[in-house]
């Protein structure tokens, strides 16, 4: 059976500040898509995770998630792995189905971290997280400089992360780059629901005129989080995903990645952003 | 109202390879535990979700989680956060109890039915978890001098982090240090599942004398997947976590973490490596 190839890399044009100058490039960005994962045994599927994935090897990802979390007792129960709709119609690529020999207890199924409200439907689910989140508002544009100096200034603020070196950490700056709060967690995802938490306790959202800064890589859940609690501007030092992207995109958030020293991408919403004051006047890419 | 404290980081000796040198040195681990949000109106508390995370700010980290996910509309719906079990009859630091002003509909959680095999109760699940694995059997002793090259090998085995810098990587490798396989993807627990999935849909489980190497960190998901497809040996480029060394210990598997040039640190079972071979004889810590 010959199997339909999806692309884990996603062509995207970014704003690529180097030194004091901003260029526009080509980049190629980490696919993120939705995986459903669901069984059958002699009827209808039922689905029993989804997980946000790059495309590839998708039925070995199926297949191994079902075993690693005993979900599936053996490799030998697997008769079959297809991509398939529940209807059954139409193929859908973000959707496998797992065919086995006998029947599971579905009540097995644990609380994986399974990412995302849903999010196998893109467009919809998008739609859907711009309705609860509302519109962002213009707000003054955040200087480059100030920009460009906040990862080191998260680093410093997270004083275990020196200590253990397995820390994530996410921040909330003002536009001058003082920090507000920040958090750290084994759990990038965690990190920031923590800062969402906070301001939600102290009666602080939304989080307008403040930017979001994170020690890692950047996917659709870091921004919807952001997104949720009104934030405009996001900076990663690692990383931006496909779906990341879009998301900021159609929300109207700024996202940055790979901010490092006086470079980085700028993947949405350049206009949230002061570019006109020189970075780091001595440097020359 | 004064809430427990507890400790991030937790304290462990390891086995730190430092050149031609291997220390019996103290180290500090992120603390990672499971942490149960439940939400309760008038009535016992229902279930959300199990998240995996570092110990602190735990209200703030339910409250946040709750509005991101759309499962609480908004800030104003809670009344009180409190560290709670189930049956109210004593607190318990790993669940989390939001209640709130209103009903909400609990068909909004994500992810699936939240089990008893979830993690919350740590030795049981371990226990759980080692009777469903079985021994992993004595094996050759893997040289260090192959373990440190592994990191490079994955590396140079994932083509696509090279071009978009958002990929996590894993690999299996035999005892010379050559590639068996190699995955790639966003999530790091989704890059082990197609490893299991790749041996389980090849007939190649248990995977026996086989070492696994990650990109990223270890949690204790990481070695969980490790430990269903029988793998003896884990090395990471980055860190472990408390649970993920707390759970290697207990299968026999051996973790190493900080892989990096010729320098490691060894958490768990030592034994599974060669260490009379000197790593890299002209480097001196």
């Amino acid at each position: 059976m010959s199997l339909p190839v999806r692309r884990p890399l996603t062509n995207r044009q970014v704003k690529a500040v180097r030194g004091d100058r901003a260029l526009d490039l080509p980049d190629e960005l980490v696919t993120e898509e939705p995986l459903e994962v669901r069984v059958a045994w002699r009827g209808p599927s039922s689905p029993v995770a989804i997980t946000m994935r790059t495309p590839g090897h998708d039925f070995e990802l199926a297949v191994g998630f079902l075993l690693s979390e005993g979900i599936v007792g053996a490799a030998s129960w697997v008769r079959s792995v297809v991509y398939c709709r529940p209807d059954g119609a139409e193929q859908d690529l973000n959707v496998v189905t797992v065919h086995l020999d006998r029947p599971i207890d579905l009540a097995l199924r644990r609380a994986v971290p399974v990412s995302a409200s849903c999010g196998v439907c893109g467009t919809a689910t998008l739609d859907q997280l711009a309705d609860r989140c509302g519109p962002l508002p213009e707000g003054p544009a955040l200087p480059l400089r100030v920009l460009l100096g906040l990862p080191e200034r998260l680093r410093r603020e997270q004083p275990l992360f020196e200590r253990s070196g397995g820390l994530h950490g996410a921040g909330i700056f003002d536009h001058r780059g003082e920090p507000v709060v920040v958090r750290e967690d084994i759990g990038r995802h965690n990190a920031v629901d923590k800062i969402v938490g906070w301001a939600a306790l102290d009666g602080g959202l939304p989080l307008r005129e403040c930017v979001l800064v994170v020690s890692g890589r950047v996917s659709f859940e870091i921004v919807q989080k952001a997104a949720v609690a009104g934030i405009p501007v996001i900076v990663a030092v690692s990383a931006a995903s496909s779906l990341a992207v879009e998301t900021a995109d159609r929300l109207g958030i700024c996202l940055v990645g790979f901010a490092r020293g006086d470079r980085a991408n700028i993947y949405s919403h350049a206009e949230r952003l002061d570019l006109t004051e020189p970075s780091a006047p001595l440097s020359v890419d």
